[in-house]
């Protein structure tokens, strides 16, 4: 469920991360920005679409080459794959990439040295812009696909948008949905990820309200449910 | 998660809270009303129909003084935008200001020395009222939206109430949903209250659980599951 | 949450409560079996049909009187119908009447002395028990509104039955929507219980998942998460 | 909630049971493949077809023998049917057999001496399983349904797929449901198994994140929530 921690990993390999941390975040938002300029330009502005397509090879070059300096500084060879297989999974679906923000923000924020948020509260705020990053992510993927669909309902990025906060929340309404096979893939990836954000939603208020209840219930005497 | 509390504030803005919660109070419902009037209303009760929208404006500039005076109170100045952020959304966005009303309640409640309800009870009502609130707020704001689409599917106000309840409980139908960009936005909040809604009763009731095994465990010898 | 629990009522009320508990819980199962008979009927089949009706108003005058009896025997006066709240919703909404099921279900238990359930096992199949019969009850209220509606998309009671398992589960796929608005009363009410239900299982699945925790982590050494 | 252990069980049952676990977890792989092939062959490709039935029908013969010979060895005579209930449903419906997966994981597992996996990482492996053994079923067995069906909306195997994925989420879009008889009973399974899988993921993070806290709380002094 987290991610293997780099306790007993060798120094150099825990030095790199530190250090690439934030230039790849940045490379990340970059690869999202390039990937939504390509998406959502118009057919004809042909330079832009271009340079965005550039901009998304470099930055996944630059994301491969992170992914080839850790394998070699891990010391684990193929067995990299498999104990990261976090890594992995995001070297293949990139968009997924800027869920780093979240390594970040924690990264940041243990600096500080004590956070400034309760756990319940950073659980809270960390599914929220999980949620909106992936929604985002899918949402132009899905448009992606959908965009030459003959009878596709998801016709405008508006359309795609609304979709995915529908699916990410579970409601589904059904009026713009997915016809292709791959929107459909996309699909379901991001109603599993719905899933396990009600999930946390629901696990935090739930162990919040206990918590609130045993201190309630500590400081006065018992007197029945 | 939770409003900041006033703890550290001056004792003069915390008096002016405890002074002007009921009437702030009465003048959110006030909003509520002469918004539900303006929406409601058919299209040539004129005088009603202003009447409405001068109910509106004049109960808007009275919590936008009321912010204002609470700015200078605390003694916080612009930092006070971000600390109260909660405050601010609720004057960009006053139908949320309803909800002000579990303040109020919880603030009756402490009054009365002990609380009457369990905890989970008064999860459970506070989610209730929350519900009933929200949805009444928000179906009102998408049929508005909706009214003048050509082709919507939320075509009266009680199609917009039933709307609301398959949103709120993450059932969604899709009989009706709105198609305006403005309920679209309307809808994504309301289910992202719908969702934090299915975690408080999910939570409540987990925890409530969890609790009365704790208690039977002790009161019975151990067995096994 | 909980019933008003009897301990403080008089004895003469408890031994009412007691000795009433099978007979009208016997009841409660004939007064759904003349709803599903006036319901389910064909149109001619005059005689059953007027049966039906004729068990549905006798069973119901059963749970009238009852409810007088207990009134009175409570010693309560008016308070009575604040403080058994539940028993005046059911005398109201009879068809939520076979949910005694699990009040009597939990009485054989407690005779037996000890449950032979676990309270987990105990939650899941009260809300088993009681989904199927929320879930009946409503499909048939929804199927004898909506059955005259020119536009239904639920024609037939299996429609219904469909439309309400997808409804309890917080599905909701819109093919079979109640359209008059006496069914969309009663599908609100359903979605509401459909939430609850989801926060039975979910809460119980929780509590008893933290519980095997605990325990598992007092029979090994601590060893990190 | 669990399988009955085999604690009381006599020595033998238990040999029986432990030999055979490998060999069944096969046949219910081949049943699935039996089945698969049966449904998703052209109507053509008749030897196909017809090995994938003598495959189907002697894997279940297989189970039943497996049954027979268990009920000998428990000495629990008919009540063995009561005491095994879910071996006697999974008899009945054999799709469920490949849900042995998550039983032959444990033995594995426990075999080890120590599950490489904390709990919860456990638990969520499981659903994830589950689910998509579950979700693969059913998409087979509406299929099955729903092929001949004139106005039917699942219309390919990768339509029923997409149909399982949105039900097991309770995303519920409603763009592809069963309308037979047969397609929408297997879906109300479905749907049930689904709220059990939200119960399970929501749980696991409930307790997840309960036990972090209590952790991290015990670290540091308590300072407020």
């Amino acid at each position: 469920m987290s991610v293997p921690s780099a306790d007993s990993a060798p120094l150099r390999f825990r030095r790199w991360e530190q250090r690439t941390e934030v230039p790849l975040f940045g490379a990340s938002l970059l690869f999202l920005l390039g990937y939504a300029v390509r998406v959502l330009a118009p057919e004809d502005a042909e330079p832009w679409r271009d340079l965005a397509l550039a901009l998304v090879g470099a930055t996944w070059l630059v994301f491969a080459a992170d992914y080839a300096v850790r394998i070699r500084l891990s010391g684990l060879g193929h067995r990299f794959v498999r104990v990261h297989w976090l890594d992995t999974v995001v070297l293949l679906l990139p968009l997924l990439r800027p869920l780093r923000l979240i390594r970040v923000y924690t990264a940041v924020q243990k600096r500080r040295e004590r956070p400034r948020l309760s756990l319940y509260a950073r659980v809270i705020s960390y599914a929220g812009a999980t949620a909106l990053l992936l929604g985002f992510s899918a949402a132009l993927a899905v448009y992606h696909q959908e965009r030459g669909a003959p009878d596709a309902t998801i016709r405008t990025f508006g359309d795609a948008l609304w979709w995915a906060s529908a699916t990410l929340t579970t409601v589904g309404y059904g009026d713009a949905v997915p016809v292709t096979a791959g929107g459909r893939v996309v699909a379901t990836g991001l109603m599993a990820c719905g899933l396990g954000l009600l999930g946390a939603v629901t696990g935090s208020f739930s162990s919040w309200l206990l918590q609130v209840f045993t201190r309630e219930d500590e400081k006065r005497p018992p007197e029945g449910g």
